[in-house]
């Protein structure tokens, strides 16, 4: 007989239930996937942001280390209706700041380029074992394109009613996205998506009501970072779990020492949901940027528009390794996160959750009734 | 050798490490707390509203039927700076809902009587088991008296620096508590109590970084529904649990069958945090009166001017059995409250916590390495 945790570390061809999260805008790096796959995990690419032919050099160098499987993520894209006459405050704002930070702010452009299409062509081409999305669920054909290709699909739910929405579309797996998580929410609940009023439902809370809810495996995410959260995840009916967070300690990840930095340093009450950097909230340390940001934030462009105009700005802060204007997503246990390789995390986190296994069933031997 | 969690239940002098939540205004009745604590977990009244003697017959009727320990939990007052006009728009509001609903405004005080020092004078002749507080430290005179008065000491910290503050105190247990949590934030950090920027850190994230940072026995609340919670927290370094609105679905708690109906009906997008009922912080299932508040949250009365202001309203409320105008209380995981005696409910909750930990010790002897 197999056990939940089974079905899924079969489903997926991996030898433990657990996933390096997809982040984009480059941590996530050949190295990083590579590193976790190989070591029994489920590494992941974060490709939102990657141009179609850089997504394809980045799968085959993963295949140059590592025969085991990984997952690609795409963001689905959404119809943007922007009219900058709309944003004049914001825009304004942003001129403003680009101008005190040195950077011309011509560079930014509002053209989001749309790579979706090609991106999941490049999914299908190289055959990627794991293709999972985040804000929605693509159309029909996309879905049966990528199933004929004999990709597993898996979806991202903020709350129950977006998880019954991925069940009903025959995803094979749900991440399940607590309020702790770091980085964009995955919302795309309709009647939610036209609010400010995105759902925060902490993970205690959202996991056992989404296991309730539908019977595709869910993947535990937020606020996970050592074996004792994902034996505890495992525990609330989660049959695996997404460490994003705590796989930015790993020198593979591709973020700057500023970051880094203030990942470590931040307390539990340092993050925030902000929507100033992309026009979607997404969860990140407080910076400059943010409170400089806190005026508009009430009338932004849309995300990706507002993604593609503040990344001049974000690139240069990168650049100078400045905390001050980069996007600084972590999860609200960031400070736990550790300075560990990826293979020694992943061996440490299997170490860990087999310690808290052992440690519960010695506390039933040990106290029977308590 | 005793386990962490024994020497939690040898401190509380408990069977089992379950704790029923304080909750205030009616809900922790006598008999609610006697089932609880005389099945084995630690039954707790919520006696912030209740007056020194109404607080000295619930305490004695509880020693009618057990023996048993139980709690009782206070809100540490505060300096109240309230000045109406100051708050114009909110009291015309309120006067036009009043209105609305046929409810006198010359019934609501702006008075909120101190009983703080009665109720602690209570607690120490009527010899309580575990005290604990919620919205700070009481001074050290308090402290002390009931130290001498052999009272076990709790308090609550919504992020790990509140739990730093109480630890230093000399506190024996903090109740740690996440954003899931039904109920009012016992949110006391000065510099934060300034800001509505309130901690807003979800249980997965905040019990282990509280854990690491005190060497006093953390307790779990928000979102903890079932065995399968209580695990979960254990799992994460908790030494025992605290379960508020799991306990609301109870015949023996003190609410109207409108409230009950919610908690059963609500998703779990469906409750918030708000100030509008109190002029403090609380979680609720989303109703009428804080739709028609909303326009005036941003500039409130403060608590507990504004808990006294919206007093007759929400009774006229609760004799009417109408939801639209209580303060619907409720944690995240609402939907999971199941309607049982508290005796059944405690029975149920360590069944499932013993056949939760088998589970996992099935699963570690039969997949090894997963």
């Amino acid at each position: 007989m197999t056990t939940p945790v089974q079905q899924l570390t079969t489903l997926f061809k991996i030898q433990y239930p657990i996933i390096q999260a997809p982040m984009a805008g480059g941590i996530t790096t050949p190295e990083l996937v590579a590193a976790v796959s190989d070591a029994g995990g489920l590494g992941s690419f974060g490709a939102a942001y990657m141009r179609p032919d850089e997504l394809r050099q980045a799968i085959r160098k993963v295949r140059e280390s590592t025969k085991a499987p990984f997952q690609v993520n795409l963001f689905v894209p959404d119809e943007v209706d922007y009219r900058p006459e709309q944003h004049v405050a914001a825009l304004d704002k942003l001129k403003h700041l680009y101008a005190g930070y040195g950077v011309d702010f011509a560079k930014a452009s509002t053209q989001a380029k749309d790579d979706f299409a090609d991106q999941v062509q490049v999914l299908i081409e190289e055959q990627v074992p794991v293709v999972s999305f985040t804000f929605g669920i693509p159309k029909k054909d996309i879905l049966s394109k990528l199933r004929k290709a004999d990709c597993v699909l898996m979806g991202t739910a903020t709350c129950v009613a977006e998880g019954r929405a991925l069940a009903d579309a025959k995803f094979d797996a749900i991440v399940a996205q607590g309020y702790e998580a770091g980085g964009h929410r995955g919302t795309f609940h309709t009647t939610l998506r036209e609010t400010d009023e995105i759902p925060n439902v902490g993970l205690f809370a959202l996991l056992p009501q989404l296991v309730n809810a539908v019977s595709v495996p869910v993947i535990a995410s937020g606020g996970i970072m050592d074996g004792k959260g994902i034996i505890a995840s495992l525990a609330l009916g989660a049959v695996g779990c997404q460490l994003g967070t705590a796989f930015m300690g790993c020198p593979e990840a591709g973020l700057t020492n500023s970051w880094r930095e203030a990942l470590y340093r931040s307390s539990d009450i340092e993050t925030s949901l902000t929507n100033v950097f992309s026009g979607r909230y997404a969860r990140g340390i407080q910076n400059r940027f943010m409170a400089d940001m806190d005026s508009v934030k009430g009338n932004l462009p849309p995300f990706p528009v507002l993604n593609s105009l503040t990344s001049p700005l974000r690139s240069e802060a990168k650049r100078r390794d400045d905390a001050a204007y980069q996007s600084l997503w972590a999860g609200q246990a960031a400070k736990l996160t550790r300075r560990l390789p990826a293979r020694e995390l992943m061996k440490t986190l299997v170490g860990e959750a087999e310690t808290a296994v052992r440690r519960a069933t010695a506390r039933c031997a040990a106290e029977v009734a308590w």
